[in-house]
């Protein structure tokens, strides 16, 4: 039966990929026994309730086999139909080129990007962890309320991208042994065979590493996948099993690299057909296999569910104190605090401060009102100072804490946020802006997925001064904001801090960019928090006759006020400074509300420390964007601003030259 | 005498960043012993001529280590004064906080983000057995003019980076075993030790990947170093030494996280000078222990030298056929070649291929005409076509090819272009547009150490249709043309294609981002080589009366062309279409040729499937932007375009309403 219902997997993806006329037909033919022992021996998931918040999650990192996952979710009994297998890589269907999570029930993660699946699905074990600390049950009972396990299918080409391997060195070391990963090794990626470019023993690495590894030898063999499994689900440690496989297994491309993207056409699909055992009929499923395997993951699962849903009920109604709203924001969107003048009392009067230390406040009483608000930093929470100080920090024995050590790991953590995101948490991940650049890959997943993940980007321009170009961020502002649905923050001082936050709290379906200067950035008195929600507003009116305007984001802001107050008292220049913390905002306001913050015929000049692509919008020409488009340079903090010409001096004069 | 000089070393860095105010002292106090051990046991290089093509390279991948960097280039006699090291991470001075090549003499590659230099030496060993395959000697000489290794000091945080062990994995995959990598293993990160986040065991890793792997369990034994050295020099395989340090060596913070960015004041250096045996004088340095340390340098690199110096001047005077200039293009900038029309007559007149074929063509050509153009593929060749047909590719046992299997290593191929750059290569490196966001950290350090490397992206645009959004770029032109000093081109036909890369292969101070649509594009009548340079062109004029201009760039240029012809017909709406396939270059030239092109006061539309943000600099509002600022979808390319609102007739009607 085992075997049917594999040859009826892969039959299935092979159609589907005939029909769609494109697809990857290598990977559907090696990892079809892989897919279904996970699902025929282990996956507890139940169809009746997909979401169920303790089902085992699949990660189809190698997502290029896109059309296996469907027919297995297909004969599994999730809500996908016929149609929808007959119409792979159609629009309007549940069955998308790569694997979106929200597209297709029973899918967890969107993947596809190579390497991405593997780092995800280590943030969904240690998201697993972190929640099976916070809901322990009594004694009589299971350990948690939750206990559920990843596994994901990985290729080479996942094994080879460098964020593989960071999270899986992340995951060892965090002992996520909740993760079992199967590497399906058919030794051909697209180019070739993978000795022209692969040939380290990728089994003890792992092992180096820290995982526990099985080595499957028969990757035709049920039984012998099974086993490995097993032996990893009892280990302390996280499990990679390397599966020995050949590239489009049963058909006359077997072992061949040209089988990779190959679509088999009708007459080859039938012979193949014929050597598998399965009748010709054009998209033939087995009742009996499908009733077979749907029968063997609920006996498994209905049993864990029942238990579950007894003890989910009960967790509920014994802990009406503070727990309800715990557990429900981890599944439920719905926040209903606001940071608002009390969070200002709670930063204190500090004004001199730099604004990543008020960061670090203000996220002390995100934390104290937002139980799933967790995270950490690429081996910089001393310098960004994005840290839940009243917590612990995870490891491998405890996972009450909500402090994360991601390492020297930017790529890995963003994948990983996205994971606790998929999860129910709130996550934030720290490093320097310029390191942006590492994370984008994974930036990119957070935004497509619409997941509320916050960035925090400290160290945001050339005023670093000394650490040199290497260090200093220039066009990574507009890289963010050119990102669809992430969207970008720079804050001005405390209250725009807060009016920030406050919108990244409510837009659960974007991710953040928040940047935040190092300087000391003192309190100004016209800043508001409410005026920071819509984008950009007025925080300096001209006095009578308006002469001009400048637009300004984060510490520039300061410059610009300086600025327009000593050229009214000097030259009678009449100057109104726009703040304008949330670019994405801004623009999606009223065009009332923009023409009233930015006057049609004004003369316009924008100040940002940073890349002037994208500013020009804003302003009339080129000249009017004091912006930044080279590198800097390695010296104090005054030596860059000269090098780049953005003394104060310079600016003020610049200014004066255009309005005068 | 060796003690005595790392201990000089050691004080010196202490006290460049004592008076810069900044700096990292944890690592100069750990791994002197190691540079102090390559540079006076190993590295043969000459002060006198710092740029010889032979010497070897030294690579400070955890490039916060720079004043140890500085001392130890200062004491081997390179052109450093004493001035520069009391001027650390001070403007105009040889010292900047990280590592500058061509800033410093002696400093081979511009370090600092982690990862990145690891991943760059990889690139200049490789480079280093392309070079020695291609200039061979005759029987009686050494091998080959070129026989130098590369040295590489890298940190835990390098270690972390997945950028770097995908470089390790290629390296040990092509036999690199001209590259030795001292890994300084101090067990502390800036957050704390490393075992809260990373307690792999790294030198098994490396040997899992088919590295040399040694161990030094004594960091401050310079005869223990040497020795594992040594042993590395010998192997087949890269060479990879775990050598125990304390961070903060010798210092009362010794083994802290503290010590990682600590400034020690002038009272703690004199206590560590005492416990040194160093004098208190200020930035003092041991003549008789710089001497010794020069002369060591000396006595072995001198006869070196003066061998290399006598074989390179027979091999330039025995070869005046044709490998003078192939040499000098090693080492020379001055390319006389330029792509004309005959260029054109070699692709053929197969209008109807796709410009990824036409480009491979092109390729060819420049392959035949430029000795040093060498490149390849993140495993993706096959559908970039970016390959050269008439060479091999290059493998452990022969670096005579000219094409290099990166594997699915997108981040290091970008971090190995740069380290091939940096020999003297002009090559180029391909995958799909949308994997660009994995390479930028890599790009950036090309554009900042201006490199001519060219990235060659294809599958540009959401008309790739069925593999869905996550293989779909939209953001990826901004970013690329964000980028100071990295241009980006995207040609709309085989003439503006020649016209690129004309452009590229003369601008050798800055990297290309290549555009390169996989549709097929018929070469335009009215196009133009020569114009293309200019970045901007009138491809269309309009008949009598202008009534708008379309700006279009790649593919879109022809929906343009298009639409201008049956807007004219059928609306006697006079268009001019002007083609912009680099816009960083139409932007540098002179404002009368802007004038010309796009003139004041007329109505311009842009047409580009990509987004928005960058391109309001050339229309009037967002409303005459035809771009794309939303994630694609799967599906076939028209169902993909009609959900982007991007068909043929959505563009058109657009056009047609805003010109009416």
């Amino acid at each position: 039966m085992d075997q049917q219902i594999i040859n009826n997997l892969k039959t299935l993806s092979l159609e589907m990929i005939n029909r769609a006329e494109s697809g990857h037909s290598g990977i559907v033919m090696s990892a079809a026994p892989l897919i279904y022992t996970v699902y025929s021996r282990h996956m507890n998931i139940n169809p009746k309730d997909t979401n169920w918040l303790n089902r085992d999650r699949f990660v189809m990192s190698a997502g290029h086999g896109s059309a296996l996952l469907y027919a297995t979710l297909y004969m599994a009994g999730e809500n996908i139909t016929k149609d929808d297998l007959m119409n792979f890589r159609r629009f309007g269907y549940k069955t998308p080129g790569h694997p979106e999570v929200g597209v297709t029930p029973g899918v967890d993660v969107t993947t596809g990007p190579l390497g991405q699946g593997m780092a995800t699905a280590v943030g969904l074990a240690l998201a697993e962890k972190m929640l099976e600390a916070r809901f322990k049950l009594g004694e009589d009972k299971p350990h948690s309320l939750f206990n559920y396990r990843i596994y994901a299918l990985v290729g080479d080409g996942d094994m080879m991208e460098g964020v593989s391997y960071e999270a899986a060195s992340f995951a060892a070391n965090h002992g996520l042994n909740n993760l079992i990963v199967l590497y399906d090794s058919n030794n051909v990626t697209l180019d070739g065979n993978k000795k022209i470019t692969f040939t380290e023993n990728v089994s003890e690495r792992f092992r180096a590493m820290g995982w526990h590894v099985e080595f499957v030898k028969n990757g035709n063999s049920v039984s012998e996948i099974d086993a490995a499994i097993k032996k990893c689900q009892n280990s302390p440690r996280p499990g990679f099993i390397q599966v020995v496989t050949t590239i489009g297994q049963d058909t006359d491309l077997a072992g061949d690299n040209k089988v990779h993207g190959y679509v088999f056409n009708v007459d080859e699909i039938k012979a193949i057909k014929d050597k598998l055992n399965v009748p010709h009929d054009s998209f033939y499923v087995s009742e009996l296999g499908m009733n077979n395997f749907k029968e063997m993951i609920r006996t498994r699962s209905d049993k864990k569910y029942e238990i579950w849903s007894k003890d989910y009920k009960e967790y509920i109604e014994s802990r009406t104190d503070f727990n309800i709203n715990d557990l429900q924001s981890i599944s439920d969107e719905n926040i209903s605090f606001r940071l608002a003048e009390d969070a200002l009392n709670y930063i204190g009067n500090n004004e001199k401060q730099s604004l990543r230390d008020t960061n670090h406040k203000v996220m002390q009483y995100i934390a104290n009102n937002l139980f799933n608000f967790v995270g950490g930093s690429a081996d910089l929470a001393t310098s960004t100072r994005a840290h839940i100080d009243d917590s612990k920090d995870v490891n491998y024995q405890d996972f009450e804490g909500r402090n994360i050590n991601f390492g020297v790991r930017e790529h890995a953590m963003g994948a990983m946020l996205n994971g606790l995101a998929l999860t129910g948490f709130r996550p934030f991940g720290s490093t320097f802006l310029v390191f942006s650049d590492y994370i984008k890959p994974a930036m990119r997943m957070s935004a497509m997925m619409h997941l509320p993940v916050t960035y925090i980007f400290t160290h945001d321009s050339v005023n670093i001064g000394q650490d040199g170009p290497t260090h200093q961020p220039i066009e990574q502002l507009a890289m963010l904001r050119a990102t669809p649905n992430l969207i970008v923050y720079r804050p001005a001082d405390a209250k725009e801090l807060i009016g920030c936050w406050n919108t990244i709290i409510h837009s659960y379906k974007s991710p953040a960019a928040l940047i935040i200067s190092k300087s000391e950035l003192p309190i100004i008195q016209t800043s508001s928090i409410e005026e920071t929600e819509k984008g950009a507003y007025i925080i300096r009116k001209e006095h009578d006759i308006l002469h001009g305007i400048i637009i300004a984001t984060g510490s520039e802001v300061h410059t610009a006020l300086h600025i327009a107050e000593e050229l009214y008292k000097s030259e009678g220049l009449d100057l109104r400074v726009v703040s304008m913390p949330i670019m994405e905002e801004f623009i999606k306001e009223s065009e009332e509300y923009q023409e009233k913050i930015l006057p049609f015929g004004v003369k316009r000049v924008v100040i940002e420390a940073g890349s002037s692509y994208g500013w020009h919008r804003f302003v009339y020409n080129s000249k009017y964007l004091i912006t930044l488009d080279n590198y800097g340079t390695s010296g104090t903090r005054d030596e860059v601003l000269s090098y780049v010409s953005y003394m104060y001096t310079d600016i003020k004069e610049r200014i004066l030259r255009l309005f005068k």
